[in-house]
């Protein structure tokens, strides 16, 4: 089956409220290799896995790492958590803007009701001079219902601000397990639409696997389909709309891989990336070697006006 | 068994304060066909089933073919969830009315327990210059409870507003698969009588299926029944009492049974439709035709002065 | 075992506040057949059970016939949801006092956790003119603390506008099915004290059944009481101590029995009758008829002062 | 294993706000029998139980029969749920002090995962001219979270209001059951600690039973524990510290038994009893005999100073 | 696999607003041992474990004991709920600083789904004049999400009145029984990153255990991870980043291993300890005797400035 593509997406700035607008702008143009795109750095994963992340470079155990990494390295952004935003931030303000991330959960049960709480606000994002709000949403979680609603009062309270949303549209829980799994072509595109539905300004993506044992338990027409990962990822860019799209590494792989990444998802009209692990789980002269290469790929490769 | 009809409805707009009045009247007469009748177009699907559903038509799947589409051929209303009334509505403000759906859910997860949780707010409905808002309610769901009390709220800052509520009636859960199916008589027929009951001005409901197999499992006398689906709908029209009743068309279907369903709505004494795949499903040109035909039958077959 | 009869009852008016008592007094003495009765004329049949209570009189399914039933009969009220008392109640305003249902559920979901959530407010019952505000008690159901909590809100908002508060007290759940049943005499006894303990006006209850297969498992020393129907419905009255106490007829049944029934809850101190389908499942000569027996009945066997 | 004796407690009016001392000192001083003892009565078993409780002394189903008593007998404090405050307290307003309990539940759900939610408000205690709060804490049951949550709330208000606090710390649920039961000398100590440490002003308590088959599923040291009654009470009141400490009698029992507990707690340095069916089961002239032998024990075995 | 020290942490105390630098500098530096350390005395056993802790020193039952050897040995704090702090605190305020913990629940039900509510508020401790407020959180518990939400509200209410915030950070639940246990390094290093990312000023610790036959069940690469306690406790503190910690010493042991756990925490830039049982499960004398061995430990083992 063959689906062709759609118009190329209008500007989202264009539509975003005056304080949505100059915050948001600042990451794209102002911080981070600019042009309209956004290179942003995750330190959520001591929440989400724990101290193990840390130990291939145990340096970046100590959250100073990744904050200076992120000044130094100019990233368009930083996202963490409420206690390391209170305390490492500081050092930092004015220096990288901060994405605050105001939900999150450790790994340790399992995820098959998954659903992350919120244990901060989007006033304490205010007070900490955050530049964004960041949510974690577990698309076609059992406990939608309440993460729906959590995100409700989230969004509304963005409005309210003036603070741009970024969405971590995941797709989680014992339904999507048996659908095709939660990195399938169907999972990845649904948490697109999904993200952009609920009023996220960006929507953060993992990269759609194949697996063809998998796929087939997709609904229809996904089970069927036969599309490369950069048709896959240019459709899922499409599913999110004027949302801003950025895609995610996850766990270490090759810089290959990584720099392959980032061209796709620029390519198909996203507008950056958000790599943890495989930036920030090297020495510092390795990281910024790594982070070198991402800034270029990225401005070599911006398609999309945000 | 026999059942007799009732006397004609009153006028429902007589019956409502200034603000729904003004609201449900420009949908009613100012925009659509107008004479009373009214022809929404959905795009909810995007939540409700995930991106799929566009593929039949890809153009379908940039949420500016369906505002264009609203807009060109003349809808009374188009409604959608907070992201597209946020960032695609504004460039038809004023052009076609706007119905906000405040709650809805991905299909992921199955519907034993089916509840959707409000994602925006009557408050949102207002700000964003809607003229009605949209709920959907899953009768006789194991989580009722929730459902009906969370409708409560909507309702009454529908009425601290003046805005008109749209009440999508979905028979749905464990409970009613037992009792013939979501889309028996017996099911759309207390979904429209629960409807009314809970306050809406405006009831969607689904056409009711006959299958002589499940039909037999309904509560007397539904099971022992022999109606013509256009009683099915009289009667069930005459269930929803003084608010208006829209037919929904679900999954595509060939244009006779279309316009055949048109016919029995507003024969029945419903005020319209509100068809979603079966329009935008289609290339522009062969949408704005069905469309064309669509407006032509409601017109023609009015019989109920809202 | 033999139980003794109590003193009769103080005057519940003396007890009451201001807005209360004038409220209540309304019904008692100025509208229906007055002289201290209560005659109730419930339409909530729509949303507990679904159109097909009206189908042995299709005249019925149309509100309208219940309410102009009530006015034109002499009603001391009339008790409905939001929905019908929105819409169907302003041409009735003044004639027939209202009691609004504030809380309701469909009959799709089995009863094991029986639980009805608010769909209305107190604050709903002002706005509209009620003289009485409904709820629906499931005593002895495993969600009762919820209910219980809900109930709370309800009283404190009936005190704090003086809205007299009838409680629907059903015995429901597992757990009563396990002890006799919700129609035993030890569960109507223990719903009437339940009722009244919990800061009901008025409760309203069923007429207890007796089943010798199933009374034997109702905890002691009920399980070997040997008491007449009237001896029984004497102490249930009784347990409800100063609230007044109106008796349900439930699904129709002959006229013997609805006008006995009547005479056994005047003999035994009750205040009145609340008999739906009874009377709205005939055509409206033959209602006004039974209608007429009932108000006949009642007022020649007036036992209590209120 | 030998457990020695604590000291005297000091006083806890000493450490009470004016409000609380005021109306505390007037249950313990210038009510009942006076001299810092506490001799109540309660009348909750209706809701408790419901009305079976009633049936061997029929008198005694209308709350007349308690209230009167309290009065005449010359009680500390009647306590009661709000429905019999609001209706029959009036009456008897200032000649007995009222203590309203503020949440209850009926019997007929199993109490494996006993909760009792709030039904009254302390606002509605001081409304009413109460000089105390009751709460039932069921220590120990799976819902500990919700319950531990909700006495927080009652707490508070209690401080706002200067309201004496007075809980039944009931052990309860189905992991009580596994570890010795809910009258284990375990179980009733556990309580009167946890009563104490959630900032109860009086713990009520039940008389510990010992039971060989059942006590060495205690938790240790108790499952090795042999100590006598008098002991054991003395231990429990010694848990409870600054907190007075009142024992109950349960269901009905011989009147030596009912002096030998009330001799018991106050040599264990116990501020009194809360006798409801041991009482109010007789006719009023053999309640009135009792409830002197009471007093009289009461007072002549006083040990602590409140 | 080996793991490298990080740097040196920089200053708590500089990161914090001024409310709350005043009130943890009082117990860092004005009370207990002082030059940055804290002692702190734990005394919410009669809760969490219920009276039997108390047997192996009857005199501990009386809170008084605790009480009294806080203030005379010279704590930094002594740590309660509301209830003994509301009326075993006033003898003592200004000699010793008050922590109140604001949650807490009975060990009577299993821990499986682990969660403990509030039961007290950040303002009751600014109205007792704590110095800091105490939150258990149970780190990987299914219920981490009510958890983490509820810790949410404590530490924004810790910001607005400038309270420090200890977190008891336990690993619990199903789900880390089936990981290696709760005091498996693997567990206690999560707690330690999760409560200093949560915001936590202080975070409590358990001393971490090991045992080949639970340790393999650890999540990579803790599970073939060979580190002494000494060199886990370090790592350990390093994961708690800028907050400080203090670790706990659970049911009593020999003097030894309390001086040995006090050295290693403090070697490993600990700030304190938080003995219990192991100080006031002993006759006063000998209880002075192993506070005064702690506080020169404590002393003569500094690292780090708070």
């Amino acid at each position: 089956m063959e689906v062709k593509s759609i118009t190329e997406q209008k500007s989202l700035l264009a539509t975003l409220s005056p304080g949505k607008r100059a915050r948001l702008r600042r990451l794209l143009f102002d911080y981070g290799p600019g042009n309209g795109t956004l290179m942003l750095l995750p330190i959520d994963q001591g929440i989400e896995h724990g101290p193990r992340d840390f130990f291939p470079n145990p340096a970046s155990k100590d959250p100073e790492y990744q904050f200076s990494l992120a000044a130094e390295a100019g990233y368009s952004a930083i996202a963490c958590q409420i206690g390391l935003a209170s305390r490492y931030y500081p050092d930092y303000a004015g220096q990288v803007p901060l994405i605050l991330k105001v939900n999150g959960k450790t790994d340790i049960p399992p995820s098959d009701d998954a659903f992350s709480s919120t244990n901060a606000s989007v006033e304490d994002a205010v007070r900490l001079g955050a530049d964004a709000v960041g949510y974690t949403l577990y698309v076609g979680s059992p406990r939608q219902d309440v993460d729906l609603h959590q995100l409700k009062g989230v969004r509304e309270e963005c409005e309210r601000y003036g603070m741009p949303l970024v969405v971590w549209a995941y797709p989680r829980g014992r339904d999507i397990d048996k659908k095709g799994g939660q990195v399938s072509f169907y999972a990845i595109d649904y948490a697109a639409r999904m993200a952009m539905e609920m009023g996220a300004d960006v929507v953060k993506l993992n990269f759609p696997k194949f697996d063809p044992e998998k796929d087939k338990d997709q609904p229809a027409p996904y089970n069927e389909m036969d599309v490369s990962p950069e048709e896959a990822v240019r459709q899922i860019v499409e599913s999110a709309g004027r949302s801003l799209v950025v895609l995610s590494g996850g766990s270490k792989t090759d810089d290959e891989t990584v720099l392959n990444h980032t061209r796709t998802i620029m390519g198909a009209g996203g507008s950056g990336v958000i790599f943890g692990r495989n930036v920030w789980q090297r020495e510092k002269s390795e990281a910024l070697e790594i982070i070198g290469q991402i800034k270029e790929t990225l401005l070599s490769n911006v398609r999309r006006i945000p």
